[in-house]
């Protein structure tokens, strides 16, 4: 059956989202050797990580890997890589603190490293993706929310208590009408998320009679990637949407730099899938923007993981660090 | 003569100024040994190193010091520590680039490392000062310019090319109609400098016919140190001017919690010394506007370096990292 080589160490990956969690046999090289998947709304966290543990330890019997896994990774929602569990809010059906850690390793017998997407996606990036080899470069995953990953001087920050890298939540004027979930003004998740490319898609749709095929679209069709879809056929309106959006994100970016000097500004998420629609006006932006010492110096990139197993592949590097 | 005991290891620090060298042995308790300066304007870089080496050589002499000292740190503008050169625009006698380390190793035989101002001080708190022991900090120096050092798991930030920590430069809504001496408009030194706490007070006399004792100050009689003199007895004008500062140290400072999580935002320099004058607003204006993880979680504290001496410390502890 297996045709390609698998090159050791192996990890277990694990992406705990509030509908599914996935988890999957990794190898070094971010191959995916195997893969499964179970709904996460369980009556309890036991019961969840009982299931989880199940899987794994089948999976890793079915491809004789007993005693070649060097460690689960598990990428979650609020994951505090210092306490080891789940902190805060979140949409997952359980009440936080969440010892997500402690429940895997107390199953399985293997170290268990967890953190929250966006510094699971910065590993994944510096141990699989375009950021290999890299010791100075910021993760900005954009989805739902905005999140942060840094790597400066070789290391992943963490902060004193595991909340560094909230770059979702740095205010800037150009989001200053925009509430944020967090309860205040002006942060960069309220433009740079995809709730935030629709709700810039409103806007400019009601402050002009501009023809656009977005106008066309129910509230449930009008996504950050209908309107991608639009700007790539060419609708001015949609692109009118995403040149706002990169030239926020190249703004922000600006300011970043400021902070680690990093060689590179890394997009990941199912918002960054629209490529070149942020990635020109965010370097033109930043261009005009950033301090002289860092113009023509930062490179933008798009991850280059697999857009559907990005953060599970991700969550797998957690242990190789 | 000496009385008081003495701690190995020992450094030179040196702290290289626009106007004065100064050098001098210190103690791994940020003790001076014995200190000395000369002025910094000579014909030649090469003249310079040769009147610093002699000064450090015949103190090491003096002290029965050879064979003691583990290395030699130098503070200086736009030092870059990766190349161990002085790059970029400063206001010393020489064009850059300067090949300091290079230049003084040759000469003592000893290593050498340099750093930016900013990052030595803190580096000087983390070893001498108020940061002994802390992993998660950021070093904001208040002088001529603002300039950071921001300390993240235990390591200091340099990013891809040293220049890391820039924060100086990070611009905010508060300063939008003050150009900085980088030839952008809103950087935070706009505001926070020396320069800027004097642009402050005659904006806010400018702008009322408010009395106040610093409208009887000629232009060189004022400064940030006479306008933190008066707001200490009481002048009202003054202490708006200062606690305008503080609150927008503490805007600046609720933005930069989210990069690295710090336990402690450090105040360092000449108008640090203004102590509770600016720490009380800024820890007012952050509470109020900081994401809710990073509220009550960090401290506001101003370095306990001796004055005078403070970057000729931090400098001394560069060897020791």
């Amino acid at each position: 059956m297996q045709t390609r080589p698998l090159y050791p160490p192996f990890t277990v990956g694990v992406d705990l989202g509030g509908t599914n969690t996935v988890y999957a046999i990794v190898d070094k090289t971010g191959y995916i050797i195997d893969k499964a998947s179970f709904p996460t709304d369980t009556p309890s966290v036991d019961v969840w990580a009982d299931i989880l543990a199940d899987g794994i330890s089948g999976m890793i019997d079915r491809h004789s890997l007993q005693g070649d896994i060097v460690g689960i990774g598990i990428g979650a929602p609020s994951a505090n890589a210092m306490t080891g569990s789940i902190e805060g809010s979140t949409n997952l059906p359980w009440p936080p603190p969440v010892p997500l850690a402690n429940l895997m390793e107390a199953r399985l017998g293997l170290p268990v490293k967890i953190n929250n997407d966006a510094n699971a996606a910065a590993l994944g990036e510096k141990a699989y993706g375009v950021a290999a080899g890299m010791n100075d470069f910021i993760v900005l995953t954009l989805g739902t929310g905005v999140g942060g990953g840094i790597v400066c001087n070789g290391h992943l920050l963490s902060g004193a208590r595991g909340f560094a890298g909230e770059l979702g939540h740095v205010r800037f004027p150009f989001a200053a009408d925009r509430v944020c979930g967090c309860g205040r003004k002006g942060c960069l998740e309220t433009v740079a998320s995809a709730r935030g490319i629709v709700e810039t898609a409103r806007r400019i749709m009601a402050e002009s009679n501009k023809e656009t095929i977005l106008r066309d679209m129910s509230s449930d069709e009008l996504t950050s990637k209908t309107i991608a879809e639009a700007a790539l056929s060419g609708d001015a309106v949609a692109k009118e949407v995403y040149d706002f959006t990169g030239e926020c994100l190249g703004k922000a970016a600006a300011e970043f730099a400021a902070f680690t000097d990093p060689e590179a500004i890394i997009l990941f998420g199912g918002v960054a899938k629209a490529g070149d629609l942020l990635v020109n006006p965010m370097r033109e932006a930043f261009g005009k923007a950033t301090l002289h010492l860092y113009r023509d110096r930062v490179r933008f990139m798009v991850s280059s993981l697999e857009g559907a197993n990005a953060a599970l592949i991700g969550a797998a590097s957690l242990p190789l660090l």
